[in-house]
């Protein structure tokens, strides 16, 4: 092994270049866990009690027409690469164009179509991934899931191409007996509000067992100045069979949409905002917003507060029908504009900005923090929310439960931060547990044991320093792997819709 | 012992329950040190030298007539749970009602009043504080003060309480006794401008021999756009004899007030205020909106810009007295409107907000951060002011040190992201040394022992990397334990007040 | 020894003084490695073979004229503490007068004079520096360079200084024999739009080999608000001998001076302003603000959005002329204007403010940021940014790269934290290696050995918790301390330039 391309030939001393020829590839029973023997025994002994557990992922992105056909996954490359925009824009990053890597182009200008010259090029790169959570799973995905026994550098990419390709031809390899191995207890996947859910029906008429539920993700209808908004509002009244001439009549038409994702199994819905500004309008302030919006002329500051209405009736509609309410907020989606223009969104151009949830976040938790039947999980990518506001507001407000760290932080650093800077003020029962948040379904088994792993290091940290015991270690580890999630999101409820 | 009850039974294969039955608690004599050899054995070296030291508490909230009277404690939920709001306020996070825990309403609405019934309630949801340090503090009272050899839980509630019940009806348990047991030096109270200091007189004409100061707090009538605003100023007026009709006179009250304060003992003035704003009101502005405040007209505009001219004020007047001025931003009090008008103020309900210090301190700073006898103690709620803005500003000005980490971030990580995020900028002599700020006063100890413990090992730290050496980091020790805060606070200089 | 004056005497139990007398001075070859042994063992190993690589520094405040005569450097007080303000600053933070150390006065009004009296006073206040990166610094200067053997003390200040100056009147501590000695293989200094480079020009253009580049920083000609901004571009004109009377013009001469500069040997720009703000002006706009600037009358506001275009305008040139565009934002200036007033800029009085960089940058680098020869090395005083904006951008755009953590935070802990917070998103070869960006060149040597060491300790615990293996890690140390420097500044290119 030489030195990666991208660094020039040092004038300096030149460097011992590794070992040359094919490296093993391992994966050390003990990785994730701190080097300290005293922490790492305990969390090793917490880890083995909880990896085997079942999964509850109630959060992300798999295609639930995967599991509703399951039909066997294409080749590497389309099941692995091109759809991940954690590995395309590290890639990007370092100068290889999308183009090269295959992402199509929204205007059909021909890309790279030969899947093994681009998993050759993200082999050639993979260095870049030292350090990062991408390469854990990855390494994981590689070693637990297709076998692969020697590291991906230039040198092997062809060959364990090959190796994954001819896994992913077998029966054992589809979708929902992939789902079984996995032990997924249950799996919720994102949709819109539109959405006629058939995957879903599929799913629930199939003789298969797979528990797969809907969440209701409205996001696009309630952005009136967007471009897309009336193509998203028709898709609703097309979906219902209902026409949405008022507010009034588009507050009825979610809450009849929130029942059938309900009937369906959802136990969740999802709202992804810039702000999380929260603040209930005045008398038919909301009907006149709606109606500018009907009629072309929704202007910026009028999505801002038709936005911030929308989350307290939201919440309101939660309250009756028992719908857990995410919120993530402070993403400011398509930095990129060209990116944007050429490639379309979830193109790894999403950039976090700060983010204020004690003012914003007042109103919704004044009306609804308290309600017995209400539960709101709420996300950052604002790390210095977590001790600041996140976590005196979870360890005050009843219906307040956090969510896992999110996005570019569910990695090892993260998840270690998110503990050290949450429990102490909010406990561990204030938060919920793990979700992936992937669309990469290969990749959730990886994803939950890197997280378990770090939650069975932290409450080793916490035994080694004796701040509890190992008898509550062990309740702690079960809870967090768990138990946080599976009550959080109201799996553990009778499921009361009608099959 | 069994799974919480928070927790719901899982589906998963079930958890081995913890034994049955009676579980001892052991305070682990190296707790909370890392559990690396080399930084623990430093860090028990160091912390053994600094545990036995006096305790000086120079901010904090111990009602004073507890020891002017020197009445017995009452019984254990009155003395522990009731006026606690970390430990209620984590209850009622997870669904207990205020009522059930037996805190009183504003309109006297009953609630429970059981005394057993609530310490049996929370003894069943003790398992919340794991990993949190009220839990820590909570065991160290219940192990060092009361002699409890057994976990709390539901099964051990109720022997515990009667065994905390029969200590406090013993003479060794009263106020003072305990004072002079856990080796207090001095401990400052908080008092309203308007306070009389009734309980410090009384204290001080005793034979006992305690040092119990007060501290000079005037929020109340610097919020001039309060309701209670105008029955402050009255109690203000009444304690003096004086009227305050303008602006003027009520600067010559405060400075008389600061005066009879620091010849009862005090050392310092406390300030609140949401955002630290502070800058010098023009000609006569400040009289103006005094003016305006009188005839019940002021905004909240004018005092924002009322209390950001006291600041200067308060500091001017420290130039003079010699009272060391603290100043403690950031918290948005009482968030919960609903609590705060059935429960009142102090329910757990305070939550942070990001401040800015850099450009609010400015003005303050330019005219008095180089005063040879002024000293200006700053806190934190916001992490993220640490490095970037605390830590710069006091390793320049003289006059300025750093409080300790407050309220949300005494803990363990907490005081270990404080010294991280400091030391390197701003050294260990910029800081105060550990206030406690708590209200109960059995806390006392634990909370000191925690943070002499933390010291230890962040000193133990930089030893086991060589960045010091032990003769260094055995002065650095006994400095964050006992000399910054007594020197920082003046209890080192000559006590001119009469007597 | 004694405890430091600073702190009164306790009347708690007497501390026990450390032994009397002189006190070794030792710095241990495992220095500033984590104590856990699986950790410290990779480090050792990764840090020996980084240890002696040649030094990039391609940002810095070293007088270029120091190298150009070779010059003997004046006796130790001149060289090691008056010119620098970490040290000053830190003494002045505790009530040592500016005037006692020696700074100078604006007015000339008189200073202490006596180097060995200043000398003194310093090493009286040493303990300040314990725990602080200009300790570790200060320790390794007075070891490795100069032979000292024992601990800086009020007793050893003056044996310490003789032997100091002993050593500078010898030919071996030239500049030109020491920077041979740190085996630096460049050296970038900064430097004024209107510099003549007349110390680079001698330096070329002399016998000695060493690479000694300038930095092109136009900050001042910039600022059109500023008092000085009317002499900056006189100066302009006067090093160009064009008149400057429009914007086209003032471009003009701009591109003329980068044009200069890089074939002098500069690789870089440098740009300093609080806010990141950029945005293209709108047709003449650009002009009209010269123009108002020209006449004297440009406000804050002008300036802002002057400053903002010109950043578009500088990576625009960067485009055409290859030089790497760097931008520091974040530092409120002379924070003391009584400071500033007495005794001048960069008097430790700069203190940071929050930094937005999402929105504030989309304008540059949506332009830019995908520029195939456009490189743009961003910096921070804010480091709640790290995670949360500059990896997520970073991670993306392909022009952008992190630079280290600078400043206040190129600290032991700093460092830790930055990788820490930027590796699991970016990886590190969306960052720059280290920059010392010091004007203490005698500190040039501690700076990298630092950082050298904290990369190969964050290196050591990926290793040790099996997150990679050893073989990427020594890559990965080999490109932290020397390649990814050399490749960002693009040391590595041929130089183009006429000598």
């Amino acid at each position: 092994m030489t030195l990666p391309e991208t660094v020039a030939a040092p004038t300096a001393p030149s460097f011992p270049a590794s070992r040359a020829g094919t490296q093993p590839l391992r994966l050390h029973p003990e990785r994730f866990f701190d080097a300290d023997p005293a922490i790492r025994r305990v969390a090793v002994q917490l880890y083995e009690e909880t990896a085997g557990l079942p999964i509850i992922s109630p959060h992300g992105h798999v295609d639930p027409w995967l599991l509703a056909t399951d039909d066997p996954f294409p080749e590497p490359t389309a099941l692995l690469l091109t759809p991940d925009h954690y590995i395309f824009r590290m890639l990007y990053s370092q100068g290889l164009s999308m183009e090269s890597l295959g992402i199509p182009t929204r205007d059909g200008t021909p890309v790279e179509t030969d899947a093994r010259v681009i998993w050759q090029r993200f082999a050639q790169h993979y260095h870049l991934f030292r350090g990062t959570p991408t390469g854990v799973w990855f390494d994981h995905e590689l070693h637990e899931l297709f076998g692969v026994r020697v590291k991906l550098t230039a040198d092997t990419a062809l060959t364990i191409y090959d190796q994954i390709a001819e896994r992913l031809a077998s029966p054992e390899y589809r979708p929902r007996a992939l789902f079984d191995r996995f032990k997924i207890e249950v799996l919720a996947t994102t949709d819109a509000a539109s959405d006629t859910l058939e995957p879903h029906k599929i799913i629930r008429d199939s003789t298969w067992g797979g528990r797969v539920v809907p969440t209701f993700r409205p996001d696009a209808v309630l952005r009136i100045a967007q471009p897309g908004w009336r193509a998203a509002l028709t898709s609703l009244e097309a979906v219902t069979g209902r026409t949405i001439g008022s507010y009034d009549e588009f507050i009825s038409v979610l809450a009849e949409r929130r029942r059938f994702f309900a009937a369906m199994g959802a136990t969740a819905t999802d709202h992804a905002v810039v702000e999380p500004l929260t603040r209930r309008c005045n008398g038919d302030e909301a009907a006149q917003l709606f109606e500018r919006a009907l009629n072309g002329e929704a202007s910026d500051l009028d999505q801002r507060l038709f936005e911030a209405h929308m989350l307290m009736e939201m919440a309101r509609l939660s309250t009756e029908d028992g719908l857990v309410m995410q919120l993530h907020p402070g993403a400011m989606r398509d930095h990129h504009t060209r990116v944007f223009e050429r490639f379309g969104q979830d193109k790894g151009a999403d950039i976090p900005v700060a983010t204020e949830y004690t003012r914003n976040l007042q109103p919704l938790l004044n009306a609804y923090g308290a309600h017995p039947d209400f539960t709101l999980v709420l996300f950052t990518l604002d790390e210095s929310t977590y001790a600041r506001e996140l976590a005196p507001l979870a360890g005050h407000y009843p219906a307040l439960r956090l969510g896992p760290p999110w996005w570019f932080h569910d990695s090892i650093q993260g998840m270690r931060r998110f503990r050290e800077q949450v429990t102490e003020t909010a406990g561990i029962w204030n938060t919920t547990g793990f979700i992936d948040d992937t669309r990469a379904f290969c990749s959730i088994p990886a994803r939950h044991d890197l997280a378990r792993r770090m939650d069975a290091n932290y409450l080793g940290g916490l035994v080694a320093r004796h701040q509890i015991d190992l008898d509550d270690a062990r309740v702690m580890a079960h809870a967090l792997a768990y138990d946080l999630g599976r009550k959080a999101y109201r799996f553990d409820r009778p499921h009361t819709a009608t099959h």
